[in-house]
């Protein structure tokens, strides 16, 4: 994001260098930025397929998959009708007439289980990936007295539970999941992928080299069975206020996260 | 450890830089390295009260905060009475002689409980701090087809399981717990610890900056509610073979892990 121009009450972000555009509400909803951007980094740039963004919002991390992966397809799926529209506007968008054909929209609530997710277009074994930034942000982060910590702990297992179990039944068999939470959400994150999703890869993103992480990505293959490992961590700043140079080029699309 | 003596069997092996000398088996059981010298520097600087050093062998880690941690006084706790001859022998050496009075030495099975966890020595709420390394390389590396995979989950489920039930009984309110583990082992970790222990720190430990983690150091501390994070982590070497230098203040006693 290196441009912006207001428009009433949205923006026209330029994100990957201007490789895709985004429209986005100003000043509501969730902004698109770097959370996205590692998120869509840890699909690697060689997949082919069709990967579902669950909870897309306005669709910055499926844009990001798409401009990177030059063979994938992409859905956003989120129950928002306004953040869709947004990214219906973005689609429009004479910028992004290269992408637009590689990208469709369902309106859906990712938390639907059975029937309700197949008649709502979320079929099973459907997609060959799927990435997920759960809006684990939603008032949490805010909550301190120990009564408001403990419901919010359990929202998070509830949470990831859903999700989760969503990814589990849409993902063909050795499918793709990769998902960006907060290093608390950890416990949470293994319960709902045990027996669903082995192989599972975790990537603590840290602010600085001596600073605790803000973020994990957490990345995993339906159906198998090896153990979890924990990948050499992303530092997002120097020793001033920029990015490093693996950051920029993580949020510029022009490296993944794992390495592939 | 840098100077080594055969003598018949045994080894006598100096570890920060002379603060204490070990007596270990030169060919059999587990030889202590750089992995006791981490988890021993789990635990604060500051850190005054009884520890207990689970599964201590021939008592390195034990040994470590004693050296570094003066106002600490060490149990070493092990099923194995050849293993523990090695720390009785240490502890006469002349070079351990103004650590001798702050060590004592416990023959006790770890993963013992209720009754005869007491009637073994290990009393309930008799500790400040609780050390583990539990022997989780045993067998387990060399286990690739499947099924040995799955029975090593299974083990390493009940050994964590085990181990962090007797550090839950053993230690006070708001005791600590530092264990060091493969990142394989991490959920069952979480599990083993869900309302017991809060306020995790994982800290990963990789050989280099570009490898995935091959250690996990992990802390907690008893009947706390905080959320679990990610500590920045260690990296054990940097371009060549050699320590970096943050690995070799740990190794030798001259810092913590966790920077108290």
């Amino acid at each position: 994001m290196n441009e912006a121009m207001t428009e009433e009450e949205v923006t026209l972000d330029a994100f990957h260098r201007g490789a895709f555009w985004l429209v986005q509400p100003a000043r509501r909803g969730h902004r698109a930025g770097v959370d996205a951007m590692m998120l869509a980094a840890a699909v690697p740039g060689s997949f082919s397929g069709r990967l579902a963004d669950l909870g897309s919002g306005a669709g910055a991390a499926g844009f990001a998959v798409v401009a990177r992966c030059r063979a994938s397809s992409v859905t956003l799926v989120d129950r928002s009708p306004e953040m869709l529209e947004f990214a219906r506007r973005s689609l429009a968008l004479e910028q992004n007439e290269d992408l637009r054909n590689r990208i469709d929209i369902l309106e859906a609530d990712v938390t639907l289980a059975g029937k309700e997710r197949n008649a709502a277009g979320l079929e099973d074994r459907s997609f060959d990936f799927a990435i997920m930034n759960p809006p684990f942000n939603a008032g949490v982060d805010r909550a301190t007295p120990d009564a408001l910590k403990r419901l919010a702990h359990v929202m998070d297992d509830d949470l990831f539970e859903r999700w989760i179990r969503t990814a589990t039944a849409i993902v063909k068999p050795r499918g793709g999941l990769a998902l960006i939470a907060r290093p608390g959400s950890l416990h949470a994150i293994l319960m709902a992928m045990a027996g669903r999703f082995g192989n599972a890869e975790i990537l603590p993103v840290h602010p600085r080299e001596d600073a605790a992480a803000i973020r994990i990505v957490v990345r995993a293959r339906a159906g198998a069975r090896g153990g979890l490992s924990v990948r050499p961590p992303l530092f997002l700043h120097g020793k001033g206020d920029s990015f490093t140079a693996r950051a920029d080029d993580i949020n510029n699309g022009r490296a993944s996260l794992f390495g592939d």
